[in-house]
């Protein structure tokens, strides 16, 4: 079987033309098929206040109502994938950009609006990945933007770092597949304030002591569940770091074990 | 060989949701193979307005400054492309959205700013069929909006109309290809005011001698030269109407022929 990397960017790469670009370039030097995710970063609450259109959060989660929806779409879907589609094509990176509702690849369910009414939010119901396998096979890079769709004509705002997990696992019956969460820390840190407290490995009972001593909390929480998800559906390898750890041997990361 | 439906919608279409809907609910029924190309009605000047951007124009041209181009971006290939997108997956038609940067589909060069600047329009070199035939052979409707790259990482606006007619063009080498211009009249005219005054065939000599009479002018005239464009490069068939033409037999319109 042939190894596929599923790769999820942040917004500390998106947010930052040059490094996005040099991100890219990196990228494209990588040699296999590979799947690229990405989150909206800044720009969308930026294009809001732009628009005089009202940011709502509850718990860090955005309450996506169906202008902030129609906001997402533009800049997750136009112009931040658009952007990193032309910038792997001038790299020689054949690429195709996706929303989970190009080639119905991810079909997903708006968020029950009790307790908390998050609007347009989507929760994943099925990965079908015809048409990226045959991209994939086609020496063609899939680059999705974090928006599904319910197969009723309803866009949805979804977590890129779940979406990356689900792509990953449904891959997993054709590749062997590696699921990179490439964010601003090198790892998974003991100490937020210290970047020289990467935990290198972390298994599901190191987590769990981890969580119980308040080490790992808030933001954390939901990617390393993402990350023993996929683990625990037939993802090979999972790691957690900044990009460095794609492209320079030897650079200190979390790796994720069961 | 098989045959190809090729059309392209306009303002008409996009700018109306309940036309928007029940045209992709005709268009979902119609059988074999087709391509949906769609530009961005009034969106993309309605966004530039909210984000206090001026439109600027020459000879009815949009100039595409660097801010307008992100607008086009947000607009044709993110609000309005995934909103078909995901109304064509509810009609179980599957879909995949296109600028001409995924998949390297569209190969444009940036206009010359002399004599006039009209910023980052593109005039298409290219068009590389590879990945629509792909989808096409797999049951996949490709949807390109009026978006281009320079394969240097530059995306550019592009004339849907023209996109249309190389699409077509391109496509010709290995399909039969109908291409199909679905506009706001039930075809050219020979009186603008008069809906019943369609011209139900024109080949080039008519043309002419219509261009001659001033009998077509104006936005009709680069439409009728993509028509006659495609027809000399091996399309099959050009028709110019509403898009009942496409539904309903015996639906007055235009037919092009060389």
């Amino acid at each position: 079987m042939k190894t596929v990397k599923i790769i999820k960017i942040g917004g500390n790469i998106i947010n930052n033309e040059k490094v996005l670009h040099n991100f890219l370039y990196n990228f494209s030097q990588l040699e296999g098929p590979k799947v690229l995710i990405h989150g909206g970063g800044k720009s969308a609450s930026d294009l809001a206040k732009k628009m005089n259109t009202p940011v709502n959060m509850i718990n860090g989660r955005r309450i996506t109502d169906a202008q902030t929806l129609d906001i997402i779409t533009m800049v997750y879907a136009g112009k931040i994938n658009k952007k990193i589609i032309a910038k792997l094509q001038a790299n020689n990176t054949n690429s195709m950009g996706f929303t989970g509702a190009d080639g119905n690849t991810i079909k997903a369910t708006k968020r029950s609006s009790s307790p908390i009414d998050y609007g347009f939010a989507g929760d994943i119901i099925k990965v079908n990945t015809q048409i990226p396998i045959l991209l994939i096979n086609n020496q063609v890079t899939p680059v999705f933007c974090a928006i599904t769709h319910d197969k009723n004509g309803q866009l949805l705002n979804t977590n890129a770092d779940t979406i990356a997990a689900e792509i990953a696992i449904a891959l997993s019956t054709k590749y062997i597949t590696e699921l990179y969460y490439c964010f601003e820390e090198p790892g998974v840190l003991t100490d937020i304030n210290n970047k020289n407290s990467v935990i290198e490995n972390i298994n599901s009972t190191k987590y769990t002591k981890l969580k119980d001593q308040g080490v790992i909390f808030k933001g954390m929480l939901p990617k390393l569940d993402n990350c023993f998800h996929a683990l625990n559906n037939k993802v090979t390898k999972v790691s957690v770091g900044n990009s460095d750890m794609l492209f320079k041997e030897n650079t200190t990361h979390t790796s994720i074990k069961i």
